[in-house]
């Protein structure tokens, strides 16, 4: 196929509101350098890193819950997930499906037609272990809010699957992210795992990567989205808050409580651990700051892992898991790319169950 | 020998302050159950949780820093570190060094004579890993200020020793907790430590035995006391509380905090963590509620592990370190049992380094 020069994006031009996401459609199309490989996007997944990045909320000087508007007191030295500046102008979106359409020097030309999804982690070529020298696709580098983008072919992952384009951009974030919390917690058949946020993306995920490795799982999410959250196939469900949670939970014991949620609530997940439990976190939407009682903490022997950045093998079990229609995809809404704006605002209301996708 | 009926002890009457401790000269004599032996006390060490215990600071309605007065508010319910009530009146006191003079039924009288130091974990004998079964010696049953005591064969530890028995009284909680704590965080020789409390008990512990692991150590104290501490062998002394202590740190990359403080200063503590650093506790002595950023958490993929209940394991090891020299005792002051008041007036006031004993 003959590769156009130019291309249409959405470009995010610095820290703010939606509207510092601008719309471009001659914006150039990127050549894949040495070991890297140039991806028609099918579609592309949004997810709270997008928000987070744009918004500034990463950054210290933020407390609040996530909404998508700016923040006023965003600091310039570290509002991102690693806590060093972007680079602007930058196209973010990480979550690609799509084809290889060009290779760089030294990545062999048969992949030329590959259907591919994307590893977001951007490990050191020569250091891939080293946490500290690890960026993020569509934050560190551009990303899929695109018609093209270039990722390290070691990035770009071959997949065999009868879902659509749309379908497959919603795993790669959501369910690396859930994958990366539960193997962080060591989770098994011989636990019960409180999920909160069940109707989100990663929460969604983690109902159903929890079930896969034999856990009993007790999803958590507003009422008005239990029947979808249903499919995900919990043992329970409970709505988003309830004002006692261990009445709610009855005879449930709590071994591991995976949120990324956080907020006001957050210490009602705590008190519920049983003796030895752990806690595993990715994210915190309702708020970062949380209030912890350092006596239940030590006196409950309890273990509390964060995770964000994920092995490398775990997208490798992720693309098994697909492959094999053990997962299945929450797709709740496509845009186009052009409406990304108007789909970050369905985003952020999170009224939807599932991923939504803009598709180029 | 003879086991006179009657012996002198300080038994605790209630929930409340140091005069809730009522000093008795005719208190019966234990006798030995089955399974377990009687002690003669050669000496007994004083320990936060006997504080905590009888002020109530166990208990979820208390917020403030120990300070060994009474809490006006203290549930009935949940007063001690287990969660459950208090059997009064109750003889506290956990690390006794002394001598078996007596067995119960099914213990071999061979044993008789034995010098023995306490491993305080009472573990269920049909299933001793269940940490929801676990007591601890001088809380869930009597412990050690007292003239005798009796506890179960399997928690008196031979030991062959050239010190005192106060200097082998100030071992038993504070370095089993300490070694628990770096066990739950696998210290090793790849870790740097920053250990807050380091002229405590459970904090001078814990210099010794993560230099023991081979791991370097940053010691925090007040200056007062740096002499001190610098004899256990740290390897950078700070004060107490540096305004920033990212700043006071220099070059020095922080893996892993030792922490039994908490308190106002605990954010710092967790802001110099490196990515993939851990953080492990086991008190809470300038206040249990302390502010977590969940970002700084899960963004650096950090662990935190609560230590309290301790594999037994743990014990055996440390009476081998007793035994090879390779920890030393930090033997503060000896008491009378009869001035347990005083001394834990002393210990309270926490101007001493190291540990406080009692003697009958």
């Amino acid at each position: 196929m003959t590769i156009p020069t130019k291309m249409s994006a959405m470009v995010t031009m610095g820290h703010g509101d939606l509207d510092q996401m601008v719309w471009h459609e001659d914006w150039p199309v990127p050549e894949p350098a040495a070991g890297e490989v140039l991806i028609r996007v099918g579609a592309c997944g949004l997810n709270n890193t997008d928000v987070n990045t744009r918004s500034g909320w990463y950054s210290k000087a933020v407390n609040e819950a996530t909404t998508g508007g700016a923040f006023a007191e965003v600091n310039d030295e570290d509002p991102t997930w690693g806590g060093a500046p972007v680079a602007f102008p930058r196209i973010q979106g990480a979550d690609v499906c799509g084809e290889i359409v060009a290779v760089g020097s030294g990545i062999d030309a048969s992949r030329i037609g590959e259907r591919v999804i994307t590893d977001n982690w951007l490990r050191d070529a020569d250091d891939p272990l080293n946490m500290d020298k690890a960026g993020y696709f569509g934050s560190e580098r551009n990303g899929g809010f695109a018609a093209y983008t270039t990722i390290p072919a070691v990035n770009a992952i071959a997949i065999q699957s009868d879902m659509s384009d749309a379908e497959l951009a919603t795993f790669s974030c959501s369910y690396s992210t859930a994958e990366g919390m539960l193997a962080r917690a060591n989770v098994s058949a011989d636990d019960t795992v409180l999920v909160t946020g069940a109707s989100g993306g990663v929460g969604g995920a983690l109902v159903q990567l929890a079930k896969l490795r034999g856990a009993r799982v007790v999803a958590m999410a507003s009422e008005a989205k239990h029947d979808e959250v249903a499919q995900l196939g919990p043992d329970v469900l409970l709505p988003r808050s309830p004002d006692n949670l261990r009445v709610a939970l009855g005879d449930e014991r709590i071994t591991v409580v995976a949120d990324i949620v956080g907020g006001p609530y957050w210490g009602k997940l705590i008190d519920v651990l049983e003796r030895g439990g752990r806690y595993t976190c990715s994210g915190a939407i309702a708020g970062p700051m949380v209030e912890l009682d350092l006596r239940t903490f030590y006196l409950r022997d309890l273990t509390f892992t964060g995770s964000t950045i994920i092995p490398p093998e775990v997208m490798q079990n992720l693309v098994r898991y697909i492959e094999s229609d053990a997962i299945k995809p929450a797709l709740a809404a496509t845009y186009p790319l052009q409406e990304l704006r108007e789909a970050q605002v369905a985003f952020i209301a999170k009224k939807h169950s599932g991923n939504i996708v803009v598709v180029p």
